[in-house]
């Protein structure tokens, strides 16, 4: 289940869907963050889900707002590029089913807009520091692979890693099953306990940008990273501290306790 | 969710529910099966959830069957006895909202046919062996404390225990919310892991046959338990291998693998 | 999913809704638990879910009761007050989901009484003993910020905390979704193992009062909150035990057994 | 939940199903994927659901799928054959509620296509390692046991077992609720850590074959194991790193920080 708040009613041409949320070095999360802000992109609607984390967060000083994921657009401006919409947000699913109903309702959502073509970005987490991350990818239509391949994505992912968890993957999976052709890029990151990866994010970024033919200014993505980094890494904290209360509370000290069960 | 299938359509003079269902000691599925035997009482319906766990059991040597719970009814035969539906089963939900729903789906059926006053049967884990059990009953209705206390029945178990968890609990419960009345006696026993008591059950059995004014023969009740402790158990024993082999499942010798994980 | 049963229809003049539920100190719990009383304000709905806990609770000696949420009601008397919804009650969800569902069952019932404004209050653990609570506020919407400034609320929680976990966050944070404003109040307190903080309450309550226009005697506060936490402890008890119990359930003796398995 | 997509409408005569899917030993799903090569049969849909594994799976080097079952059929070519349907595929439900609800799919979809009876397959676990392994079977249905026990089938299995969990146990138990017969076939195998079992797999292809009046050539099969079990392989371990990965990302390092609670 996913409640779908829409701000603006928007007419789009055949637009393409980036996806970044948070997950391993934060790729997405950050790569899609920045180009939200550089291109002046529009929040016309956002979700939130009863799959997300039972808690809200606070902004600012004292304001409220429950984790939700955010809809953004932009609309072409010269031949050869593409309106967008940019799909980030605050979280992923808490649980195993909540994934697929999240993006589900995602590609409903999308559907209607005319979205036919989605792409994700992920994290390939490699155990080891990557000084040049590469940019790798895998796709549910081969027709991608030769649409992209001139752009430096090593199509070779196979060879790597053999599944994709959660959000960047289940929205391309699912996808195609709607007949949207989807691609998952994922950039090289040490994934070393939840730490954004700038460079990962640049690297993507690089290849992304060129491939929708925008011109983004790279030099504030450094500043940008900080910033956001604040906030999801509160969150993270959050998340990791909500299941350690959640454990707290199913692992009580009562055990000393007489017991008596009536059943 | 439940699905009940019904085998016969009964029609019965404002009847009283039975419940007794596998629990500690499994004092209310022993009480409740001796009294469909000796009763020979009719099996009309029967019910399945996928609250339940997720396996079949072999009867026999080769019979697949689903876990159920099953509906029998008995007819008055003279004054002062009273139409009778019997709920017993092969277990109980295996999730905490499981409980509530397959609960309500009884209520929900039973209601249908008439049914105005329930009583459950349960044990008191005393974390002792208990020589001469008491039974022990809580109310959802004043009422039913005068129309019971001449038996012998301590209505004092606050003292003893708190709260009622699982169907022998909530079945009164949620029974309340429809204006029907219900009691749920229980039968102190030891506790001691997952046993049969015959005691307690005929401690149980002794008191509800007088106030159901309804004479059953004890002297098979030994027999009986040992009979229905063999499947008893068997059930009891898979549930513990099913939630083992759950177990297994999700905690991998996988640990040492190198891990390239994306997201 | 969650049931509300009514008692009363009841016609308020834009009322406010006070929200106190059982939590860190018990502090919601006990603030909202004495106005109740003190107020004589009247119980005109309950509501339980299946996402609460899958037992009963037995009051006084022997009687079986649900796990329950109330909807009190108490009207305005004079100028400068407001029709005031309390909402207290036996816990909380006992899933992530749950906690979201039961929060917008309790939302769709309010808001068709015309409830624009709530107020929902928890505690602040501190890890330190706290001689003189403050009471701590954040809001869906800045203008409460400018309505109760003048009150001792210090708005800068978010110094504190990060972030507000169950029912005081979510039903804040869902009713903005739906243009209703929302606070909440939080009381500092230990947030050592779960000890009711009558300080922190009374803190709440004095803040509380002011802003409401209510004059309200906390002489029988210290005997009240004996009262209330002796009922709270159970509860908590209970569900600590019940989680136990399950967890017993979950890690059995079996582990010797031979293991003959088919899948 | 569970969505099944049609690729093509087909008219079959009494379909008997043989349901093969991923398990202990991979028996069944080694002997009908087997069974679908050999006889050339043709999938014409397929069923995935928020019920599996949060992941999507890389196919050759980039190819995105999401985890899936799939239905085959094949005509009989001469008297003494049936029509079959095969289900087989990557995974089975990933939570215990789950495995009812994509059996009750499975099973309303195929009862569409006048599918009344069922073999599903197995493994039965002894731990050892078993030279000739015999094959097991236990059944909804009497008549089942006279129309194949000229087979070379040991119908005493309960005296090996005693249940029989997920897809292969309640697709059966499931089925006889709708009046459709079935059986569970189960090939011994050592069941030591989740190895793919030819030579239990080819007992029961031999004895199936022979039911089914179908010649297959058994000379492939040992080619065909290696290229099937390095895919299911792929998946196991997946789901044993996403099972990790939550693990790891429900015990955070987290432990040692400050905890300011807010409830």
């Amino acid at each position: 289940m996913a409640k779908i708040k829409v701000f603006e009613n928007i007419k789009l041409n055949s637009p393409i869907m980036i996806v970044g949320l948070p997950g391993i070095g934060n790729i997405g999360r950050v790569a899609v963050g920045y180009l939200i802000k550089e291109l002046a992109s529009k929040k016309f609607a956002q979700l939130y889900s009863k799959n997300f984390f039972p808690f809200v967060v606070l902004h600012k000083s004292y304001e409220i707002r429950l984790l939700k994921n955010y809809f953004h657009y932009w609309k072409a401006r010269k031949d050869g590029q593409r309106d967008i919409i940019f799909l980030t947000g605050d979280c992923q699913s808490q649980s195993p089913d909540g994934h697929y109903e999240v993006a589900e309702a995602i590609l409903d959502f999308v559907e209607k807009l005319g979205v036919k073509e989605i792409i994700t970005i992920g994290g390939l987490a490699t155990g080891e520091m990557e000084k040049n991350p590469q940019v790798y990818a895998c796709v549910t239509d081969e027709e991608l692979v030769k649409k992209y391949k001139s752009y430096k994505i090593n199509f070779d992912v196979g060879k790597r890693v053999g599944y994709i968890v959660g959000a960047a993957g289940l929205i391309a999976g699912l996808a195609k099953e709607r007949g949207m052709k989807a691609m998952c890029m994922l950039g090289e990151t040490s994934g070393f306990p939840i730490v954004t990866d700038p460079k990962a994010a640049e690297a993507i970024l690089n290849t992304l940008t060129a491939m929708l033919g925008i011109k983004v200014d790279m030099s504030r993505l450094e500043d940008r990273v900080k910033e956001m980094e604040k906030f999801i890494k509160k969150i993270e904290t959050l998340q990791r501290r909500a299941v350690m209360e959640i454990a707290k509370e199913e692992q009580p000290e009562a055990k000393k306790e007489e017991l008596r069960y009536i059943g």
